[in-house]
């Protein structure tokens, strides 16, 4: 497996103001898993319940996803219900069950070990580091954090930053981690945390990249409809390691493509509820719209 | 003249956690028409107050600005007090005197009426359209617009859309102006109330620009320190309306360019108090750092 990925799986309820889903194919491991899918080969570590069968397992290998890390447990699994604004920047959590992931303590198959590329989905800090112990010749590690972590165990984020080559965290959370509100010096004082490089998510505005040798700025891919954001920043995070680990390469050409690339995946994941459009997605069309990023890009010299 | 800019000359009184200035020279024409002058032959359209003095006029007839057009009045200048968080994004006015700009009637000079590019300040959208109507021949029209003249007079701001070629305002202010939370939306929509062209700024996150053929983002430029941003967005109007001038261009190649030199001018703007950094800014460090714009957005096809 040249990539692997810990996370959550769960089952979403989801109520935008383009309509709303049931109890659907969720979770961060998922999204990225089935972003990363496109690209790369990859195996995912998280847990489920009862309540995952045969045809929730299906999502995963049907898109040749390896799911010999995900474990059973009994009870239900990972459930979040949550609502949209019509401005879909805003969501409202209205429940959020751990139920098995309560308990999550991942075992990575012996198969998964030598894998290269390996990322830290958003979940305890204390997990991420044992995952990492686990998979201590990984070329490439990236990982994820949230608002929850950074103010309740401080600490246990910094040793996860030690442990990553490349964080992935929004504009809000960055300012949070560092203290400072201008993004640019939040940025450098990550880069002082451990990873040699940073990606700031920014919504519809973008994604930056900042490593050691100089920044670059994507734009949001002008979507005309967002039909559910859920999971966008996760598949952004998939598309962005499933390239990386496509290529075998981690230079700052490469995350800049990578970037690119997980802001295609970023985008497709709004256009459908759930994990639909991730699913239904042809490489071809991962290919058409990042040339048309880089249309969106382009000026004179 | 080449280039024609009407708008607001003003005092302003500014706090930021970087320190404060007191009644320094300011206004939305003030900073476009510094901004401008890097690139082309700009005459100011203003009026000012008794104390307005020889001092405050060798600002602008220092950088060659032509100031036939800013005509005096007996009173005093508009005047603007402001303080800023440390976030810059929130600002809080203090104080706002509209003094001898309650009563503008703005009148161009006969040299002025052949020039081929004209900017609409952001003042009352009825004296923008009688400008217009003033410079029939006037190639290529810009505008601004704010809030306020959306909330309090639609009918008018409509009349000045449809007057416009390019039309630069931030987010919100596209959302408001079409009631669309999605800025692609919006932008559609304000391409279908006139402007051939529409920038929406997205403050430290870019901006994009609109076009019949498409989409062009370009993000921000990554400033360590944000001093003061006080007329940033005024001088990314005339960075951008100032490069469109001085190459008598308007298709989307140039209009992508005027974007960048827009971008690049408002960061300088922001980088000290007031117009100081403008004033003393050389077109060697604009070509500098259009060409960290190129480094900044780079990546292969």
């Amino acid at each position: 497996m040249s990539l692997i990925a810990v996370g959550s799986i769960a089952f979403d309820s989801i109520r935008t103001p383009h309509g709303s889903a049931e109890r659907v194919l969720g979770g961060a491991a998922t999204y990225f898993a089935l972003a990363a899918s496109h690209f790369s080969p990859v195996g995912v570590v998280g847990v489920v319940g009862d309540d995952f069968g045969a045809e929730h397992e299906r999502v995963f290998t049907e898109r040749g996803i390896d799911i010999a890390g995900i474990e059973r447990a009994p009870g239900k699994s990972f459930f979040w219900a949550g609502e949209y604004e019509k401005n879909p920047n805003i969501r409202h959590t209205l429940t959020t069950e751990l139920n098995v992931f309560a308990s999550f303590a991942p075992k990575l198959p012996p198969a998964y070990i030598d894998s290269k590329f390996l990322f830290l989905g958003n979940i305890d800090p204390e997990l991420q580091c044992r995952v990492a112990d686990q998979m201590p010749a990984a070329k490439f590690v990236g990982g994820d954090t949230m608002n929850y972590w950074i103010a309740q165990q401080p600490d246990q984020v910094r040793q996860f930053l030690a442990r990553v080559d490349l964080l992935m965290i929004n504009d809000a959370e960055a300012m949070q981690l560092t203290g400072e509100v201008n993004l640019t010096r939040a940025a450098r004082a990550v880069l002082g945390m451990g990873p040699r490089a940073l990606v700031i998510k920014r919504g519809e505005h973008g994604a930056s990249l900042y490593t050691g040798t100089g920044v670059f700025g994507a734009p949001g891919y002008p979507l005309e409809e967002v039909c559910d954001p859920t999971g966008a920043g996760d598949s952004f995070a998939g598309g962005l390691m499933g390239y990386l680990a496509s290529c075998d390469a981690v230079d700052d050409a490469a995350l800049r493509r990578a970037v690119i690339y997980g802001s295609v995946l970023g985008s497709f994941a709004c256009e459908r509820f759930g994990v639909e459009r991730l699913v239904q997605l042809r490489r071809a069309e991962v290919d058409q719209r990042y040339r048309e990023f880089v249309a969106l890009t382009r000026f004179d010299a």
